[in-house]
């Protein structure tokens, strides 16, 4: 099984961003700093050296439809809310606020009050305010308790403490922040090698063993923001990468230069269960595997050598995973 | 028929609101200018006096099942700018950036960039950039061909230039910007009365009084931003309401202070006739068809007696639709 396979197109996904370039690009003036395939859009809000404001937005795919399956929403707001926070911290930026769009086949007060609450609870943890949000009922178009949900985040950099592409130099360590479970995201290619266990858990006939497997898929994602804002603020950080749909390896290419590969040495760490079962229960290719999943790395760190260290102690079972060298592809496995 | 029995619960959505405002209150800082309600989200970025972030969030409803009816995506991002920069701009902020969601079943990279432009060419009328984007590929939860969008706009406001509610007195005037059409609410009602006549399209067996009525529910949103925008910066108004879901009284009572209220006479202008249709072909209470659609009023202003006239003639249509006096309703038909 494949991506592929399971319905999600990443060829058309390419495909589509350079059909909408042009269009997208008309709109730029001169305070937009930022292109298409950053971690975030910046955009200057007076003279140069002036504060910018950093912009994301992301959505929690369809694990909506695993939490669907045993009505188990508590975690979501918090996957929201680290999909597109911890996208905007990997730019420099320091969270403000944050607004939600949630798509629902039937308003159901108490299923929009979990998943707020969520978001509420995961957003303190940067101070970041929840000052906006929109639910939109779609009756006929949506199943009655199915969900969409979005995220939109703001935050503000000081151009002074950016991160990113133009700060990673020869010789700069990589090093990973550990997720114990998928985040949230290749959930359609999770739905599909787990078809039948989601059935037992909708029809209540799970076995334990698929009832502590549905517990691994449904756990809420890390929140890396404070660790990562911390370590912006003590000027510790080259550039970060959140390892999102495209996996460790793609994400981070985003923040390497032209000319720069990182190498990612896959010996380092060990995959939590959850990734290894999966491959071999959806019999899923190693590459399909890297360019899909997180493996148990969420957030990757570009740092100087002489950072190692205090970087490696500010969070709990992080781990030197690689190391930035010359080459072509800005970043790899070896 | 009604809203309701459409599928659309304006309870559940009022209870909704309850049941998330103490979560969501609970992520406000000192920041934080806006309570639950308001048009934007307004954040202040430093001290007092300094400028203030306000940030909107919407979609366009089931339009979309609409333009799928028929694959008329070309005026759909239009409708998703209107839906966000008009509220935007009802709290006296200048737009600056823009993001949108789009949920696909299918990634079809045309028919992502029908939209994009749509989108883009909306947001050059007032200098917006789009700075951010998700395409969220769906597979098995939407059909190929089913969207959902959301948009996220963010402006900039300088705290002498805020108009709404703090500004309205006795005595002020409403003035009414026509809309030609449904701009993007009141869908479900819309898909429920006209269910044969979509069946008809989707089938290609539609009439030429079907195909003339589905141009005009498909007709993309005016975008009043640039209008509201040089009243503005030229201080000829006390508040602005764009009439979204809940319609013209409802949305203008959101900009009426404590103690007064707008009292808006029906007789002052002649719905379009989309609007007689509907409520005859969906035998719709006038009271739901006034708490549903915008009935040819998209944008109400609330301006000084002696700037009536400077108002007016600011554009083609507009017309004096009631006025403020003492009460206890915020807004009121008369």
């Amino acid at each position: 099984m494949d991506y592929q396979q399971a319905g999600v197109d990443l060829v058309n996904a390419e495909e589509a961003v350079r059909a909408i370039s042009s269009a997208v690009r008309s709109t730029y003036n001169t305070q937009v700093l930022s292109d298409i395939g950053g971690f975030g859009g910046l955009y200057r809000l007076g003279d140069e050296g002036s504060g910018i404001l950093v912009a994301t937005t992301d959505g929690v795919g369809t694990k909506t439809e695993v939490a669907r399956a045993a009505g188990r929403w508590e975690g979501i707001g918090q996957d929201l809310v680290a999909m597109c926070i911890d996208d905007l911290v990997c730019t420099g930026a320091r969270p403000l606020f944050f607004l939600d769009y949630l798509a629902v086949g039937k308003n159901e007060p108490s299923l929009i009050a979990t998943l707020v609450t969520s978001m509420a609870t995961a957003l303190h943890s940067t101070n970041t305010a929840l000052i906006g949000g929109e639910i939109a009922e779609h009756p006929g178009t949506m199943a009655p308790d199915q969900i969409d949900l979005a995220g939109f985040a703001v935050g503000l950099m000081d151009p002074q403490a950016a991160i990113g592409v133009n700060r990673v130099r020869v010789g700069d360590r990589v090093i990973g922040l550990p997720s114990p479970n998928l985040r949230s995201n290749g959930f359609s290619l999770v739905r599909a090698v787990y078809t039948e266990l989601l059935d037992h858990i909708r029809g209540g006939v799970a076995s334990s063993e698929e009832l502590f497997r549905y517990e691994q898929l449904i756990e809420p994602s890390v929140i890396y923001a404070p660790t990562v804002l911390t370590l912006t603020s003590n000027s510790l950080l080259h550039a970060a990468s959140h390892s999102t749909g495209g996996g460790i390896v793609h994400n981070l290419a985003r923040v390497i230069p032209d000319g720069l590969s990182a190498h990612i040495d896959a010996s380092t760490w060990e995959w939590p269960k959850v990734f290894t079962d999966l491959m071999h229960d959806g019999e899923i290719p190693l590459s399909e595997m890297r360019s899909t999943f997180n493996l148990g790395i969420g957030m990757a760190l570009v740092v100087d050598p002489a950072h190692v260290e205090a970087v490696l102690s500010s969070y709990p079972g992080s781990i030197e995973i690689g190391r930035v060298g010359e080459g072509t592809k800005r970043a790899q496995w070896s």
